[in-house]
């Protein structure tokens, strides 16, 4: 049946009526109805609650009209069940990083629907709400993205840590990125069973080594997880934020669609990946701060880029911005759908 | 008689007989000798006290043996006399930031020898200190960064001010853009009047835009700064971060060296320029926390993505990291020389 949506018809490459379009980060803080829900519950307790973190999945659908809803999750969620204490100050900080085998042999494999059952119920309510309307989209950290987070124990300009493992701890480096990828294997095939109906694994960090240093050490485990999921008709998207000097590695990963940043021109993009793989992106997040008639021309040019190609899913090139006008983004989607409506 | 020196020839693409080297920041917190001075005085008081200036310039040619001295500065040193207050606090802030037609009308462009005649005499006084040991990069920021800052007031993440003013009101943005030009014209040419014998453009900030938007926003101020400066036999780099995307279009600012950062293989970047400009980089500057052996391997592979071909000049891709061992960058350039030696 998800076959007939658009957005999953525009993952596997077929023709579609109009281009589908979704936003990153599109349940969040730029939204009155969020900022609401939020008051009453710190942004953990919102992801442990299926009941509010599928309202706030809802919310963009009813707001903007997009064509494809992802769960309202964070992507350390299942690292916390593994042994890290995690909190958010606002940015996530685990109390005890890793740093040694010890640390790396400590970590224990979540039983996801025991340790995150509120992940699979969420996605198991929004199955229900959406039915005929619009697809799921369940997601993750890629491996190399959470193992940032969990060597560094928080975010870092230079990522000193987990390169000081890398280079230095080879060993313990690839134990941990073992261990982390069958967990991710693990806790997306429990999303896809409980229902999502498509998977995006976010690279955050992929981009911070340099090609050479992601074909070693971060494509071969992201390449294993993809491997390793159920995918059947779940299609499975693919974004590695700055890979656009090396979206012909980032493509051997084996995803159905590659998410683009707005660092590269969608139509160099597609020339790179050939018309075997989807993409999906890349208006810059800041054009939401232009006047109307500028994001229009925006996303007409990028519309121009694609050349009618299919295989396009409309995004922005990373996460919506909290300070958007939320007008602004409604009136984006509606640009994407109007003008791209054959 | 600069001629003479690798640093130079390599900018013109002329043969050597090793490839030169250095670092940018390499004067600076990851050397205990620069720490040393630095616990006497604010990070504004050393770049306006030229002897100071001049030691800690001094400092890494010493104990690094680098092929070329950069002066110490900051970028937003000329920007403060235009009519802003600066702090460091520690990372740059404006107490007034420019956001009106009103605000830029009221920026003076400097006059250099009396607004920041410490530079000029930094300059001096490290010719005489270095005359025929190593030639000294004077440098300055692109109009684009520095609008950024000035703009924003501070770091940003999203820069969202810059992008309101540049999207929604592009009369203001290109009145600024003008001023800051003129302003960075003068005072590179002031830097070259001075004795500086290459010329360094950062534009740490000009790879957070499209490609589309860096040529039509930033691409042409820094393209009219580089056509203003007092060339002849003044060698100009251009530095633009997270550019390895968009390297056709940043070549056509024309300037006689382009800087790379390490998100792009070096061949993949030298194919794209082509062999009529020189290149600096572009090594991860992470890579200094990794085991020797590993840093070794590093440059040889970048020595060998040069695959012989002039015109280069060996750096970090970005600042070298002030938790580096000294040791570590000092060991990265007697790598660059052993491999490289004719």
């Amino acid at each position: 049946m998800s076959t007939e949506y658009n957005f999953i018809k525009a993952c596997w490459g077929q023709p579609v009526d109009r281009t589908p379009v979704w936003l990153m980060r599109q349940a969040g803080r730029y939204l009155p109805q969020y900022m609401e829900v939020r008051r009453k519950v710190t942004f953990l307790e919102l992801c442990k609650t299926p009941e509010l973190a599928a309202e706030v999945t809802i919310q963009p659908i009813d707001y903007l009209g997009a064509d494809a809803a992802i769960l309202f999750s964070d992507i350390l969620t299942p690292v916390e069940p593994m042994g890290l204490k995690l909190d958010f100050v606002p940015g996530p900080v685990f109390e005890n990083p890793v740093r040694t085998q010890a640390d790396v042999d400590a970590l224990r494999i979540p039983v996801m629907e025991e340790d995150v059952p509120y992940v699979m119920e969420t996605i198991r309510i929004l199955r229900r709400e959406f039915e005929g309307r619009v697809p799921l989209i369940g997601f993750g950290g890629a491996p190399f993205t959470l193992a940032c987070y969990m060597v560094e124990g928080k975010g870092s300009k230079d990522f000193a840590q987990i390169k000081r493992m890398m280079y230095g701890a080879p060993d313990v480096y690839a134990s941990l990125m073992e261990k982390v990828t069958e967990m991710d294997r693990q806790y997306l095939n429990a999303q896809i069973a409980a229902g999502a109906q498509a998977i995006q694994i976010f690279d955050t960090w992929g981009g911070i080594v340099s090609p050479v240093d992601y074909e070693k050490y971060v494509l071969p485990y992201t390449t294993k997880l993809i491997n390793g999921l159920n995918r059947k008709d779940i299609p499975v998207i693919h974004f590695v934020k700055g890979a656009g000097t090396m979206l012909d590695i980032v493509k051997k990963a084996g995803s159905d669609v590659v998410g683009l940043d707005w660092h590269i021109g969608l139509g160099k993009a597609r020339d790179i990946l050939g018309p075997e793989v989807a993409v999906q992106g890349n208006l810059d997040p800041t054009v939401l701060y232009a006047p109307k008639a500028h994001i229009e021309a925006e996303v007409k040019r990028i519309l121009d880029e694609n050349a009618g190609r299919p295989g396009l899913i409309f995004n922005l090139g990373h996460g919506i911005l909290p300070t958007v006008d939320p007008e602004h983004a409604r009136f984006m989607v509606e640009c994407v759908h109007r003008l791209s409506q054959k």
